[in-house]
């Protein structure tokens, strides 16, 4: 039996990469900078090598790794392909068959939120669960759904995209998605941000907290950093997106009734202040 | 090898009963009422004999049956037992159980829209493909959620409970399940018959082919048909029906990605008149 297991999970900025042994423990994490210029061509490079630095130190033999597994920010079919990924300048990709051959390692590929859902599932707060619904909360909004230990990957590759669910037929400004009024718009990072900017927008002088940065420097942290002051503008908002990412769960529950929400990215460090509306909703 | 399996689909008002080979087609159907008196304790019994007599009838040997598969109009657990059902009068029961003492048959047990959309998927619409959703639009709306093949159950037995979605959050009235706004409010043929009351009241005389009936009397066929006729509010009607339904398909489907969907029930025989506006959704 082989004895370690490489994960990457690829972001628009970061490789986040660990090293486990078999039983899925974490014996080393790092980082490495995305490199995104010439259509992303060196990313999986990058990985590679960093992989290989990391057997060289540790002394690892290349026969005692059983694979890599690999999440990327977009859509990724049953066998590994991703046909654009807009945050990495990929186009058509087959993610599998170039790091299986840059590499000579086994390797598996899957969407980021769909694989941070089986990862809850198998050794996170899922566990001993049959299903979860992850739903992480960054820059953009991803989603992952594993029912009975299997990730719904969907016809087209797009199961679990929850952040471009519908939640407001008024919105007239576009997601990246090209639709309007996804999720995303109003529960991300960025979704924050705008809403706490049209918000502040429509305020009186000395109304709110907010008011201590400019329009265009105001971010997610600054309204909840407020909102936990007792702000009440800021409080107003968090309300308003615990409402919107409580109804978009629902909607998901009547679908695929899973064991267990999980909340992931960096907006969810918000902590109770987020979950309390979301779970009053 | 067994030759024949039975089928039967409990309804509120008659069981639908199938007798097929084992190859899936079906050799004969026919119907029973569904006795609902006495807490519906009769109808496993009802069902048990009508089967009986049909082996009788053709003839057909103990030993020449798979089964019966049986699908009822609540949820299900995976193990067959349902906990209430409503519609006909039962409590807590363990359909697979009776059934099976009663027929010494091997019993298989669902929720009936979920059984539908495992049908459509084996022989139906979607044969061939991986997933499939279904939306039976009836007295009420049942969902059904299969994917890779298999029945997405749900932690409670609430998977695929679509018809529960909420749509309107300013909804006041509410609906069989307790909640507010749910899907099957507005888009099963009480649903539809109840938007229409509440648009003719708001009408002058003479606005509408409507008016022909009493309020009490319209239904949701009154309404499809007086759409045929160009009548502006009935499509009004209509035009409202597809987009809700259109809505809320599509939250499905960044939770699901299926292949197909299906639109089965009373309500879907009115045909292009109702999938031309949930298209243009």
């Amino acid at each position: 039996m082989k004895k370690y297991g490489f994960g990457a999970d690829v972001g628009g900025t970061t490789c986040k990469i660990g090293l486990f042994s078999m039983d899925g423990s974490l014996i080393d994490k790092w980082e490495i900078p995305t490199d995104k210029t010439n259509g992303g061509e060196n990313i999986l490079k990058d990985v590679a090598k960093s992989v290989s630095d990391k057997m060289a130190e540790k002394g690892i033999a290349k026969e005692d790794v059983e694979g890599i597994g690999i999440g990327v920010p977009g859509p990724v079919t049953d066998d590994g392909v991703v046909h654009t990924c807009v945050n990495l300048g990929w186009g058509e990709k087959n993610v599998v068959e170039e790091l299986q051959k840059i590499t000579g390692f086994t390797v598996k590929a899957g969407n980021d939120a769909n694989v941070a859902a089986l990862g809850e599932l198998v050794e996170g707060v899922g566990k001993g669960k049959k299903s979860l619904v992850i739903l992480t909360l960054g820059t953009g909004v991803g989603g992952g759904v594993v029912i009975n230990g299997k990730i719904i990957h969907g016809a087209d590759g797009a199961g679990g995209e929850i952040g471009h669910m519908n939640v407001n037929s008024e919105e007239k400004t576009p997601c990246n998605c090209g639709n309007c009024g996804c999720l995303e718009q109003y529960v991300s990072a960025t979704g924050i941000a705008r809403m706490a900017r049209m918000k502040v927008a429509t305020c009186g002088s000395g109304e709110t907290l907010l008011q201590q940065k400019s329009l265009e420097e105001l971010t997610a942290k600054d309204v909840f950093d407020a909102a936990k002051l007792n702000d009440e503008v800021a409080l107003e908002i968090v309300e308003r997106v615990g409402e919107i990412l409580g109804d978009a769960m629902a909607r998901v529950a009547v679908v695929a009734n899973p064991s267990v929400f999980v909340l992931g990215g960096g907006v969810s460090k918000a902590g109770d202040i987020l979950t309390c509306p979301i779970q009053d909703d």
